[in-house]
């Protein structure tokens, strides 16, 4: 695989395993594309799925189960606790290797184009996606949720940008796009007082002055009697990991408190660890194809 | 391919395009064999070939290279400038994925063994496959060169560990074996004091009281006007890339001098430069699956 995009839809259907794998089953055994997980949760009544694949296989299978999720899901009926507004709720696309942001954001306009025709199905485009600086958060265009879109997507900001100006009855409305792979990265701090992790967080988040791609909050461990600075990194290429630890570093020194370790939660890219290695080496002039992995599988 | 293995075979060949093509064709066009790169070398007379893939499919592509090299080169005309004792001079294979050492060494017996066999080859396991301490190193093996061979191997200490007592007369003596991946790797530091460089080595190097698995000696960058510590790792897993870094930082420090840089020469395994990643962000409980282009590979 020359070119290789990350998937990640979210399904409004977390509790029935013969629907979800109605959902998934487009992903499975076909050529050029690799289901890697499947996360389902009752509670939020909503299934997020990672898949990888080359552009053309990945396009293809993203819109067979977006049509079998159309086909088991009637929003009309669906509870859960995360905000929805749609059976196929959001589909962003990630370049991972060979891909440009443009490719992947022309790949995600030709997915929504094509099943707006297909469904019947009113379609935001965002984040990098978007038409317009107001469509381009997520929680944005999902105000409101399932039930108040009706009245949302007659208002003229709101009108979808494919597919009908008016809901798919059973199936709602779908946010597609493109955006970068995040990263969730926790740092945690020796000390119990959460006030210490929520000062941090705010210094280095981009909402209060901080790191341009970095989202950050302070949590509490208890089990540990210790408190977490949690990281959301939206860009890694452009505010780097290591930049971020050290930043977190620095703030806690004013505190005393020391850094005692951190985590990175599920996937990470691998050019996120090796930048990480090559500023710390201080290394010159490295290749990410000077890994031998990256030899053996391109 | 869920096991890989890498292996470099040394012909003494690095002239005739047409012989090293023909050498070459056993490791094209296989399935589960991969030809990442062929160095040839006309003052050295002697081509490394590097090529990975599955054990079974790897195993029958070396014998394969290993016979094309012996009916197309005679070593009784040979002239090199490198160190070389028969057609096939060495052929390392080394573990990289899902690959144990035991099993890396039992795979390089068994094609030793078949080599002598097929092709009746005296052969030499060296370095984890050795059969005695003093033939782990090849350089004690090579000793006394193709010329100086038919003698050596009459005495006891140097009966071969497979094939006959004798010279194979035109393709002379083989040295198979299992090591670990080697990494060449340089620090750069801020002085042309060459005598800094050369303390440093020799304070970091396993032969005068350094780390297990570091060869390291100082070299001059002349058209930099620096010097440098030029280091081999022979085990990156016992002997970490930012333990040696972080020693070389500091004795630098006692003469006052700056780390101004560091390089990778060659390739160098995705798990030297994440363990590094892990090491300076404190990462607690990361695993190698967590990588995003492990879980695409796998």
């Amino acid at each position: 695989m020359t070119q290789i995009l990350e998937c990640v839809p979210n399904f409004s259907e977390g509790r029935s395993p013969e629907k979800i794998e109605r959902i998934l089953q487009p992903f499975r055994g076909q050529k050029g594309v690799k289901l890697l997980d499947c996360q389902r949760d009752a509670d939020h009544n909503r299934s997020v799925v990672t898949v990888v694949g080359e552009p053309e296989a990945l396009k293809t299978a993203v819109l067979a189960a977006m049509e079998a999720a159309i086909a088991v899901i009637d929003m009309r009926a669906h509870k859960g606790q995360h905000p929805r507004m749609g059976a196929v709720d959001v589909v962003p696309f990630i370049p991972v290797k060979g891909v440009s942001m443009p490719e992947a954001i022309e790949l995600s306009r030709q997915v929504a184009d094509a099943a707006a025709r297909r469904f019947n199905l009113p379609i935001f485009l965002y984040e990098e996606s978007a038409t317009a600086t107001h469509r381009r958060n997520l929680a944005d265009i999902r105000k409101g949720q399932f039930e108040g879109m009706p009245e949302k997507i007659k208002k003229p900001e709101w009108k979808p940008d494919f597919g009908p100006v008016g809901m798919h009855p059973s199936a709602g409305v779908t946010a597609v796009g493109a955006r970068m792979p995040l990263v969730a990265y926790n740092v945690n701090l020796g000390t119990s007082d959460l006030e210490i992790a929520n000062d941090i967080a705010r210094k280095i988040r981009h909402l209060s002055g901080g790191l341009r791609y970095c989202k950050a909050l302070g949590i509490e461990l208890k089990d540990r009697g210790i408190v977490q600075v949690s990281i959301n990194m939206t860009d890694y290429t452009k505010t780097a990991l290591y930049r971020v630890f050290e930043l977190i570093r620095i703030e806690a020194r004013r505190w005393g408190v020391p850094v005692v370790g951190s985590e990175i939660v599920g996937l990470v890219p691998m050019a996120a660890l090796i930048d990480t290695a090559a500023y710390y080496l201080q290394l010159e002039n490295f290749k990410t194809e000077q890994v031998l992995e990256s030899r053996i599988y391109e």
